[in-house]
C-alpha cells in the first residue's frame, strides 16, 4: 500500500521485492492513498489487513522519507509483517492484529540496496526487507531490535456520547461517498445506538438532514440517508443510490453531530 | 471488473477469491467503471469477454447492492462464468457469448461469508462464489436453480437508419474520445453506410463538422473526424490527434445525426 | 507501459500476451502516462527499465496508431526487448542499455492476429509479438531485419551552464511535484553544481524562490525548496512537505533560470 499512485514507483517496488522473493503472490493493496494521507493509511491497513492471511506488507505513506523518522518492520501477533516508516501508519493494524510481536530498526539495515539515493526508501529499503522477510530472513537479521512498545501510535479523534446523540467527526469516506463516524473499537464511545427502524437527525455544518437506523440501503427510499454497521462494523451513514459525502457537503475531518430523536428538521 | 477504483475493495475481491481459488489467475479487467454505471459496464464486458478464453468473471456495477435485487451466477453456452447482479450487467454479454446455459440464484447461497454486512456482496458472496467456481464447485451447490431466461436485459438505445443518414446516441466513449455509435450487432439497422472515401456531416447539438468514411485515423489529416468500424467491429467516430468526444461536445448518451451526403456546413 | 489507463485496453495486452505466453509474469509499469506522450513515456522507460532484469517491455504510446509510422521490435545489448511504434519511445532506454543489438520492422508481421482492425495495433500486432518472444522466438522469426541505427531518436531539450548557474526546463514531473531539471547522462552540461550546503535562487517565470543544495528533504527547513540528486541520479528540485511544482508553478517544459550565488530576492 502506498501513495504512489500507478505509476513507475509502484513497479519498482514490485520488481525489487520479487528480485529478492521471486515466487512471492503480489497483492496491490491500494496506492490511491491521498498524497501523503498517513490517517488514511492507516485506516485502510486497520480494515483491510485483518481480511488476509499472514503476509508482508510494505506500506509507504511517508511523507518524511529523507528525514530522521525511524524506518522498520515488525511482526505482529497474527504472523503478519509489515515494513515502512514509523509514522503512526502501523499502530492502529498492529493493535487490531494482537498487537506487536517484534520490531526492528532499519536505519542501519544492511539491506539497502546499492543507490547512494536518500529519497526512495519503498525502492532501497522497505522492497529488499519485505522480499528478505518472504525469502526466509528473520527480523532481527534485517535490522536491530527495537522495544515493541516503541511504535508510534496514530492519534485518532475520538467520538462521544451526548445526552441526545453523538458528536464525532468523519474518519473515514469511501469511493461511495459513504461516511464512517465511528470504528469498531469505538462503538463502546457512541452507545446506545438508536434501533433498527428509529429515525434521527445528522448535522454537518450547516446541513441538517433526517436519517433512519438500518443495516442496508434498501432500509431506506432512494435519496435518504441510512445508519448503519458497514461491512466491517463500523458506524456509517450512507445515502440510498448517491454520496451521503455529497449531500451533507462533509469531507475528511469535518464535525458531525448526530441528534437521535427525530427532528422536525429532518427532511 | 468493478466500480471500485483502485482501492481496498478490489483488493478485497481479489484476496477473497484467492482463498477459495489459492492458484487461480487474476485478471484486473477494469475498475474505472464510472459509479453504478451499468450499461457501461454492460458495454465494456461485452466488449471484451469474447476475446477470453472461457473463464469465472466478477462484475460488481451494483448500484442496488443491500437491496432486493437478484444475486446470480451464470455459465454462458462458451463455458464462460459470471458472478453479480442481476440488473442488466450480464444481459449483452451473455447473449454474444451464446446465451445463459444455466443461471442459479445466490440469494439464498450457503457460500454467502460469514459477514453480517449487507452492503459489500462483492466480498461477502460474489468473491466466494467466484472462488467456489474456480476451485470446481457446480452452479448447483452454488445456488437455487432459476430459468435461464430470466436474465434480466438492458436496455440500449437503437440507432436508425433514416432517409439521408443515420440517427443514433452515443454509446460508448473510450479514454481518447473516440464515439462508438452503433454496436456491430446493430449495425443491420444503420446500413447501406457510405463506401469508404465518402464523406458526410456530423451533427451533435449545435456542433456540426465533416467526417471521411475510413478504415484508420491515417485517412484523414490531422484534426479531422473519420468514420470507420472499430477495433470490435462497431461503427465509431475518431479525430486523428484529438479527441472526437471533445470536439462535438459529446457526452454519454448525446444525440447524434449523421448526414451522408457532404454537406456544404462541413468544416 | 501505455497511456491506456486501466480501463479494458490494458486488460486485452495481458490477456493477448498470455494467449502467446502463459506462464510468463506480468508487469504493470505504468498505464497513466498522459495521453499520447511520448516523451513521458520514454523518459519513463529510461528510468525505469534499467532497474529490471532482461525482460519484455511493450510500450504503446501511439499517436500514429494507424497511420504510417513503423512498428518494431528490438532487443538491446543487455538483452532486454522492446515492441511498440518507432516514435521515439525507445531511444532513450535502448541507448542507455548498450544500444540497439537487433531490430526488425513488424509492418509485414505474420503475427498480427486476425482482425482487420487497424486502429489497436497494441492487442493485434505487440502484445502477440511479445508473447510469441517470451515464447522462444526470434526477432528474425517475428519481423524484417532493419537496420539498428534506424531507431528514430527523441529530441530532449539540453540544459545549459551559464556563467552564473544553469538554464534549463522542466523534463519530468513526479507525483509528489519534484522537477527533474537535468537527466543524469546531461549532468557533464551543467557541472560544476554548488557544494552540498550552497544556496542559490531557482526562477520560473515570475516565480524567484531560494534553493539549498542538498542530499535530501530533511537538508531544508519544512516548505524550503532543495536541489538534490535524485534516485536515479538527476538533477531535481523538491519542496519539503510540499509540491514545487506548485510552488514554482512550472510545468512540463516550463523553462527554468538557476542561479548560484545566493540572491537577496530568495524568499
Amino acid at each position: 500500500m502506498t501513495d504512489y499512485g500507478l505509476g513507475p514507483y509502484r513497479a519498482l517496488l514490485e520488481v525489487t521485492t520479487r528480485r529478492y522473493a521471486p515466487d512471492c503472490q503480489w497483492l496491490d493493496l491500494d496506492h490511491d492513498i491521498a498524497l501523503g494521507d498517513v490517517r488514511a493509511g492507516a485506516l485502510t491497513l486497520r480494515r483491510v489487513m485483518p481480511q488476509l492471511p499472514p503476509c508482508v506488507c510494505v506500506g509507504v505513506i511517508d511523507p518524511g522519507v529523507g528525514t530522521e523518522r525511524r524506518p522498520l518492520a515488525l511482526r505482529t501477533a497474527t504472523g503478519h509483517h509489515f515494513v515502512g516508516p514509523d509514522n503512526g501508519l502501523f499502530e492502529p493494524v498492529a493493535r487490531r492484529l494482537g498487537g506487536v510481536a517484534e520490531l526492528v530498526d532499519l536505519t542501519s539495515s544492511r539491506v539497502r540496496g546499492q543507490s547512494r539515493a536518500r529519497t526512495f526508501d519503498g525502492r532501497d529499503l522497505f522492497a529488499p526487507v519485505a522480499g528478505s522477510i518472504i525469502a526466509g530472513a528473520k527480523l532481527a537479521e534485517l535490522g536491530d531490535h527495537a522495544d515493541p512498545n516503541s511504535l508510534m501510535a496514530l492519534a485518532l479523534p475520538s467520538p462521544r456520547r451526548t445526552a441526545t446523540g453523538i458528536e464525532t467527526s468523519v474518519l473515514e469516506i469511501d469511493r461511495f461517498g459513504t461516511l464512517v463516524l465511528a470504528l469498531d473499537e469505538q462503538l463502546s464511545l457512541v452507545r446506545p445506538l438508536p434501533e433498527i427502524g428509529e429515525h434521527g437527525t445528522i448535522i454537518a455544518g450547516p446541513v441538517r438532514r433526517g436519517f433512519t437506523m438500518g443495516t442496508t440501503y434498501s432500509d431506506v427510499p432512494a435519496g435518504d440517508l441510512v445508519m448503519f454497521r458497514d461491512s466491517d462494523e463500523a458506524l456509517a451513514i450512507a445515502r440510498r443510490d448517491g454520496s451521503a459525502s455529497q449531500l451533507l457537503l462533509a469531507n475528511h475531518g469535518a464535525p458531525i453531530t448526530i441528534e437521535f430523536e427525530p427532528s422536525d428538521a429532518a427532511a
